[in-house]
């Protein structure tokens, strides 16, 4: 057989018996129903991705951090897949417990990324985030504004969801997989003066975010859902101009707008351009 | 008895001395359940209020509207009410179904404010959004924006979630409650060249937001999630700059960008400041 021809032959050999699996009890499917909270997402080092749109972007830009993917019953085969892809065909009743938004859609178990420890003594470079943010669908679509305006890092603070929550991965329309990410301390210990001397944070008092004179390298405390920013001696705080105060913007919305207000004042960051 | 008495007393009367229900079967608790979907909320005008805080809001500004509270078990009794506010104490089970964000607080039931009709061969009146948000997060978020942009009224297309859904009351911390709200026709009836012509469509591509000159009278229609905007001939179409495009933001994102880059050029609307 020519060299050429054998990355295919094992392709169809994977696929064609993918491996069969209806017991709730194997412990395969144990670990793919733990992926659906961030605690086994943690524990494994994995996440589920659901959706067709969402494979076939992984399928192209991090095929290689694929290394399952879960079939419905009598389901088609799907587009070719990595070789060390292996399949699993799942009976209804299980696949149905794994496929949580209903998309009937091959699930895909890949490795997450890397995300490196972030030292939060050194200055910021570019346009950073410091993200507390809880709630799945907010942080998945602050993800999507952080890619859309150039975050050169998301810094995940202790008290954020997982970033590759199946909800996050969804809400994030995959900016989760192409976004730089990485991992911070927790609100409680951004007092330190050596921390806390290059935080600029968004709250509800504080310059305009518009009229400010933005820095190029600037770190972006926002804050969290129903608390919003610790009571901290921050070097600078910004705010949003409202016509209403009395219910504050939803955390995502207001980070948003203040990643857009930057890219008013530095529309083309090296940083973003070398992404 | 002093007439001054007698609204205290009454009001002693009805929580003293709350009707207990414990029956799944009980026409008001079947009701109450029905509320938790557009369907029910659509079908009684009447909509499930969770949280202390929005209690409180609801009593300070809209007392008029409250007409039930459902208590949990062994319940204290709590802030004062109105008058014509009938209590219920719930067994555990009962609560605990209606009680869905698991606030262990008070429920209460309203009824909800009526929502004209929107002649929408009329020119807009001030800032205006065309908005036809189908999921219950986004929507409660993008009140929350609308409010505090001082949009003057947020018009809802058929496709849209159902305002007063509890999902969306919830998350729009109560800004459904403030903020003027009307209803529109179906996406797919824009195209009347007598409605289209008042049209301006938030779209990928576009005048940028933050340099075009924005009306002061506009009626701005936003992208439904995952499908944008339908494609139709619109007099004007904005867009927000992007750095990267792949990912689009999210529609509520996108649009409270929109409403702050009018505020940037329309700050004082006299239509804010009335309301």
């Amino acid at each position: 057989m020519p060299p050429s021809l054998k990355p295919q032959a094992q392709l169809h050999h994977h696929m064609i018996n993918p491996r069969h699996i209806s017991s709730r009890h194997n412990h395969q499917f144990k670990r793919w129903v733990s992926l659906l909270d961030s605690q086994g997402v943690k524990a494994h080092q994995q996440c589920l991705v659901s959706g067709a749109k969402l494979r076939m972007d992984l399928l192209h830009h991090s095929s290689a951090s694929i290394h399952e993917i879960l079939l419905p019953p009598s389901y088609e085969m799907p587009e070719s897949l990595p070789l060390h892809t292996t399949g699993y065909l799942l009976s209804q009743e299980l696949f149905h417990e794994l496929d949580v938004f209903g998309t009937k859609e091959p699930l895909v178990i890949c490795t997450i990324p890397s995300m490196p420890l972030c030292d939060l003594t050194q200055p910021p470079i570019g346009l950073e985030i410091l993200c507390p943010i809880g709630d799945p669908g907010n942080l998945g679509a602050l993800l999507r504004s952080c890619r859309v305006f150039g975050v050169s890092r998301v810094i995940l603070l202790r008290e954020a969801v997982h970033p590759f929550h199946p909800k996050v991965i969804r809400a994030s329309s995959g900016a989760v997989f192409v976004q730089a990410l990485s991992l911070g301390c927790s609100v409680a210990e951004l007092h330190r003066p050596e921390v806390l001397q290059w935080i600029c944070a968004l709250d509800m008092n504080g310059d305009d975010v518009a009229t400010t004179s933005w820095p190029p390298n600037v770190r972006l405390l926002i804050g969290e859902e129903g608390i919003g920013i610790p009571s901290l001696d921050f070097p600078q705080r910004l705010s949003i101009p409202q016509i209403h105060t009395s219910i504050p913007l939803n955390a995502t919305v207001a980070s948003s707008i203040a990643l857009y207000a930057y890219r008013q004042q530095h529309p083309h960051s090296s940083h973003s351009a070398i992404s």
